[in-house]
């Protein structure tokens, strides 16, 4: 099946953060994306590619922009419904609030329910793929996948892993979470476009021995991922530095169990010493930035830069971080990302907040080849951009027929700083509409 | 005319900085506003109120929140065009975006173009009253008014005074500004709801000759305002050292002419001195606290809690800082507050996040005796959320017939985390319904 979409398409095919914008932004302003099986087989002006696909109209989104799919490297799905949960910072928000909702997913149906309004939410937002926590329940794993391939999604997902230090009903053992994840490794990894993350929750929730185990399923599995949250709050961090003396500091933790290599995605990362940023570099590690939830748990200021300019850079994706973010939206997220950055006296740059949402995530998540810009051969998940969603931003954003790179990077920073879900005005999974 | 209104209804009558949340919030669950003639007249139970005045039936806002016409302390009407100008700090933003935009207001029908949207944003965010800049040209403020009056808003508003270090195209002088200023006065200052603001734009862009005349001016109309920036950005903060080197600091730059006083507020106020927070409390000045426009700008993080902990407390209000701000809504601003309080170990209350939006704002404007609150005779200007207002906020909020005041505050809170323009349901105007 062939489709067409017409719009000004923009994507990234470098990293703004080192290549000149020539090099590494692609836009076509009045642009053909052709889409063939839910794949992309063109992508350019519409003038040229036109003459060749007219055996079908193409999808008019002229006035708007077509980007790749957004991807949310960080989201905890059971946490959908306990959004803005007031006063507390990560330890107390979890005991407080998380765990006891968590605690609902034992139940089959409940997470049955909350995957549906957990995906519709993803995809009225722009999000075409992310890398989420399930609860430590495997059936709420089940439930999220069910849903998942039904929708076609490209998503990543694990069980939590968690055996101490967390209320007993939500525990595990380590024996039952090395056996659960791989019961469903081996159910769901590579199921439709689905793929699998070992997921312990953090060093502070799970024995030496869940982490050693983790490790030997990171070992056994040798194409799934890792994810779990590192240095995002002091007393967090002089909590793992209690439990684990042996270790020389919180990364080292994870690094002694065989966590800490190219598949590994971690969250927050706000306090990092230089010679953790160095080791999450030389392994090929990833980062899960995630603004919004810093600023709402109070955590810190995560700093981008520092992280960039690792030799090799180290691998940067966003992350909305539900519960503890505010939004599902990979905008606000990239704005707040934004003014996190401004607070440390840098910039951010639209595309370079482009990049984060889109090819930086697919780096981030190894899977640059099949998401993340719009090459030819790249699974067609996009998003549909309207910069005139709302009647303020149909005021600052006037159409117009012909916009210049200038145009295009300021009426894009007006997307993120001032976009939220009704920006979306479509979302297509393989070409697909969803939204 | 009689009208009522029943909803839940919420105002605080005190302050949840300092008084116990028993003293200081008013809640009826199910609640009856009653307005005669644009006034409120009775506020309280529905079930003991609704006899007495059987004789209409109620507008039902059943299931939502009733609460005080939010107060935005700070804002620019003709920077509405400019929200999202990327990637400066204070002082090159206003050379590089902020004085080209204010120069259109040169044309004074442009103003009236641009206060049409300006005022129906305020509206549609159920933002009440507002204390307003102008741009340098009276006609802006004569446009603004003009608009203003028509809607019957408590309005105030200000042309700004600049005679010095930006382009020539925007400056008046020291006489100039004195006499346009006068005139405006006279024109319209208690017009109507209307009232003035002297508006100096800050000590860089005025010589010592406008901030005297200022001064002259404040004292000859003794119930007129002044409003102007104070120490938002370090850079700012050294040139007006420079610029001023025979005073104490920047605060003292406008003490020594006289516009440090109960009628004077205060924009920004994040790197003052003990000394100057002093001064501030012992005059009685206000502070305009303006999150998302110090995180856009990456100013920095206002210290809230020394603000409030002065003797006497400095009045506080919240601003949105428009074109730097990135929300025309209350509830977002409310939001980055909480998270600017975060950020420093501290914590902002779902009531305590109301009372700066509503009460603590209009004790800021020393209009505590007419809005802020639903007591007996104050304006009817009153503002309906609705924590349902997005498929995400209706999930997390299941609807209720019964609500604690926990319940309440959680609500609160869901809507200032996420809740927008969506969730103004409607907007009163002295009872009128102009959303």
């Amino acid at each position: 099946m062939l489709q067409t979409f017409r719009g000004t398409i923009i994507d990234c095919i470098g990293d703004p953060f080192f290549d000149p914008i020539d090099n590494c932004v692609r836009y076509f302003c009045d642009g053909l994306l052709v889409v063939e099986n839910g794949y992309v087989i063109a992508v350019g002006e519409y003038a040229e590619l036109s003459s060749e696909y007219d055996r079908i109209e193409p999808i008019d989104y002229r006035g708007q922009f077509i980007v790749p799919g957004f991807i949310d490297c960080h989201i905890h799905f059971p946490q959908t419904e306990m959004m803005a949960a007031y006063g507390e910072q990560l330890l107390t928000w979890l005991s407080t609030y998380t765990f006891p909702t968590e605690r609902k997913f034992e139940n089959k149906a409940y997470g049955v329910e909350v995957a549906d309004v957990f995906l519709k939410e993803l995809i009225r937002n722009g999000t075409t793929t992310a890398l989420v926590y399930g609860a430590v329940f495997p059936q709420s794993v089940d439930a999220l996948f069910e849903a998942a391939l039904e929708m076609n999604l490209r998503l990543i997902a694990g069980k939590v892993m968690m055996d101490r230090h967390a209320p007993e009903y939500l525990c595990d053992t380590a024996r039952e979470s090395y056996r659960d994840s791989k019961d469903l490794i081996q159910k769901w990894h590579n199921k439709g476009r689905l793929l699998y993350a070992i997921t312990p929750r953090f060093a502070v929730t799970s024995s030496p021995e869940q982490l050693s185990l983790a490790g030997r399923l990171l070992q056994e599995f040798p194409d799934v991922y890792l994810q779990t949250h590192l240095s995002e709050n002091l007393a967090e961090i002089d909590l793992v530095k209690e439990l684990f003396p042996d270790r020389a500091g919180y990364l080292d933790v994870y690094d002694h169990c065989g966590l800490v290599g190219n598949r590994s995605v971690f969250a927050h990362c706000i306090h990092l010493t230089n010679d953790e940023l160095k080791r999450l570099a030389e392994t090929q590690a990833a980062i899960a930035f995630c603004p919004t939830s810093n600023l709402f748990l109070g955590s810190g200021l995560f700093p981008l830069e520092r992280a960039k300019s690792q030799k090799p850079p180290i691998k940067v994706g966003l992350g909305t971080d539900i519960g503890a973010g505010t939004s599902f939206s990979m905008l606000q997220t990239a704005k707040v990302a934004y003014e996190v950055a401004q607070l440390q006296q840098q910039k951010l740059s639209p595309f370079q907040a482009l990049f984060l949402a889109t090819l930086g995530g697919a780096r981030a998540l190894n899977l640059a080849h099949k998401i993340g810009s719009f090459n030819r051969g790249q699974e067609a998940d996009f998003v549909v951009l309207n910069p005139r969603s709302t009647p303020l931003m149909a005021f600052r954003n006037p159409p117009l027929t012909q916009l210049s790179l200038t145009e295009i990077a300021d009426r894009l920073f007006a997307l993120l700083i001032m976009g939220d879900d009704r920006a979306v005005e479509a979302t297509h999974i393989m070409g697909k509409r969803l939204k």
